[in-house]
């Protein structure tokens, strides 16, 4: 039998994978499980982006243009200059989700044996995007008694070498929740320049911003139009994760040329996605004000539940749906297994994300989880009751 | 400004995108371009297809499973089983494409450095994936006068080292739409068991074999369960290339394991795409019958009208919608230009894919063309006329 690649060996799991079996052990047992581990909103899409779907009247499902069609990257860079941000069409190249936009990106700024920093926590699948490419991921490490704050500049200077080609941050954060401040975002920038790096910047979440905070784009700070590349996805901003549209955009001329060349490779991104993503973008206004409003109501409710267990901390998140919460805990890992298998409160338990597969760090973060508040409140309640009483119990509690 | 990496300047532009700027100066000048070098076939999808996506009821366009959803992989089994192949529901994994299907083969089977053997001409965008995974194309060249039969076995077996750790056959195949036949095949699964290889067979164009012959796929090869790895797509079959829907199929269960850490990286196959393929499952018989009588008369007035024109020689191919010709030129990417630049007859001109994008051997292929026959008739006839009115005044005409 012929040998598996050490690529494919050394290519991470994802943090949730892992706990499948427990939690399918805990179903089987007839527990009800509470997922608080999961990214798939579970709000409804644009009606109009299913109604186009419908209305659509090609007979042939054909190919779209590499780049996408001209008409979504029209209306997309519409989008962003609703939103203060100068993007051109020609700026914008659609991919097959925010994955594939963040592949593209890798591969085309970056060589195997390159380093990327990142802080972390960091959305766990940087670590198989990274290993595909063959490039190492370098972590500075935030922390959640800052409310996951981006790490001080000279965190990220010290661990700059001759191999660092990139920083990749994620603004609203995944799985911090964490919106990033003007002047930290600056001060990043000019630490960009300084090193000629790429600076990559997964906005997905940017829709999601809470409490009045607008969220900043990497392509509106000064000066970085040859360095910033810019992910988007429709993915959580239209509740349209199975569309698989999403973008990278950049000035830089020269390095949309050669992720052009990764685009064509793979001729098309999905002409399906696509025609529901640019129908979505005539979403009324109302569609993001009631998900917003909803999304606060879960998170106030979820923070404040989090705060008042004993022992626990869980700092506000500023946008995306996820919060990150220290708890009185030996292992989250450990624990996140216990409360599937061990534990239940009249039938009910519950589902979460341990942090250690965010941090890149060994060890960081082993006493916390994270939560994702894509559920309707009496069950996010009902979560923080059961997670509560399973912290009394556990063995392993610390405190 | 920051570097663009070594692997994105080493990526190979498509042999078509050379010839973009000519075709659309030809265009602009008033030319009619009759596009030979299209792989779009110009059929309908099946009307299945297209309406269950109106029927469909969901609200939430949704992540998939990673592997794909359990009823299109369900019914995809049977579909092979009816076609005498012998494929479970779990040997199977849902892929954004062929393209997505065979990226995640090359990383599971290969790191990079390694080698993979292919028989030139081959499909190009196989350059693309290798260099995207690191991995070196060794060709083992195949000969129009030969019309393309697989190479002879010794061929392949003087090109094996201790870095090859796969082969790659397209079959039915683009370019030559050659069917190999079960002798060649048989050998090839020795040669592979012997060495101990993975063998990654692209059957994207299974269902069009012509002249009654019926193409084997690398799953009925015998004693290959832990080396072979089937590529498949519903892009040509359904005429659904905008679906973005392929798949990964194999009896390897370590390899399938592996195959599944990099679905899991980037989340979900397309969930539209999806549906519209399971839908298409469900196309009558007759969908077929009619394509394949459509491509047979398209591809009978081709060769033939080819092998008309003096010095040109076109072999018969069995399957898919390409062909390769040979014609009486000193080179074919400087007539392919030329006929766009300089040529028309009485306003019109043909666009053809020079073959030597095809090849990796330097040199082989340079006067071939790829000529795709999905045009109607009347179409494809004009551009017979046309292909020889422009070899008499051809410049560089060596015959």
């Amino acid at each position: 039998m012929p040998q598996i690649s050490n690529v494919g060996l050394a290519m991470p799991s994802s943090p949730i994978r892992k706990l499948m079996p427990f939690a399918n052990a805990a179903k089987k047992a007839g527990k009800r499980v509470i997922h608080l581990n999961i990214g798939q909103p579970d709000v409804s899409s644009p009606d109009v982006a299913v109604r186009a779907l419908k209305d659509d009247a090609r007979t042939v499902i054909e190919y779209s243009p590499s780049e996408g069609y001209e008409s979504y990257r029209e209306a997309l860079s519409i989008y962003y200059k609703n939103a203060s941000i100068n993007v051109e069409v020609d700026d914008l190249i659609v991919t097959t989700g925010g994955s594939e936009a963040l592949i593209f990106g890798l591969l085309s700024c970056m060589d195997p044996g390159d380093e990327i920093i990142i802080p972390e926590p960091f959305y766990a699948n940087y670590n198989g995007f990274a290993k595909m490419v063959g490039v190492n991921i370098i972590p500075v490490t935030a922390y959640i008694d800052d409310g996951f704050a981006l790490p001080p500049i000279e965190d990220f200077e010290a661990k700059i070498t001759s191999k660092t080609k990139a920083i990749l941050i994620c603004n609203p954060g995944n799985p911090t929740g964490k919106v990033y401040n003007s002047e930290a975002l600056d001060a990043l920038a000019k630490l960009v320049l300084k090193h000629d790096l790429y600076i990559l910047s997964d906005e997905v979440y940017r829709e999601f911003c809470y409490d009045g905070s607008q969220p900043k784009s990497v392509l509106e700070l000064e000066g970085l139009a040859q360095n910033a590349i810019m992910i988007d996805s429709v993915s959580k901003r239209f509740s349209m994760c199975g569309a698989r549209v999403g973008a990278l955009v950049t000035k830089n001329a020269a390095l949309r040329e050669t992720i052009m060349k990764f685009a064509m490779a793979r001729l098309s991104p999905p002409t399906l996605g696509q025609i529901a993503s640019e129908a979505a973008l005539k979403a009324p206004a109302s569609y993001f004000e009631d998900v917003r409003s909803c999304y606060v109501k879960r998170r106030d409710v979820l923070v404040e539940g989090l705060n008042n267990i004993p022992g626990a901390m869980c700092p506000m998140p500023g946008g995306a749906f996820y919060a990150v919460c220290k708890l009185p805990i030996d292992n989250s890992d450990t624990f996140c297994q216990w409360i599937l298998e061990k534990f239940d409160l009249n039938g009910d338990t519950v589902m979460m994300a341990p942090a250690s597969g965010f941090y890149s760090t060994e060890g960081a973060g082993y006493n916390e989880v994270r939560i994702a508040y894509v559920l309707d409140l009496p069950l996010l309640e009902r979560a923080i009751v059961c997670l509560k009483a399973a912290l009394e119990l556990y063995p392993g509690r610390t405190t």
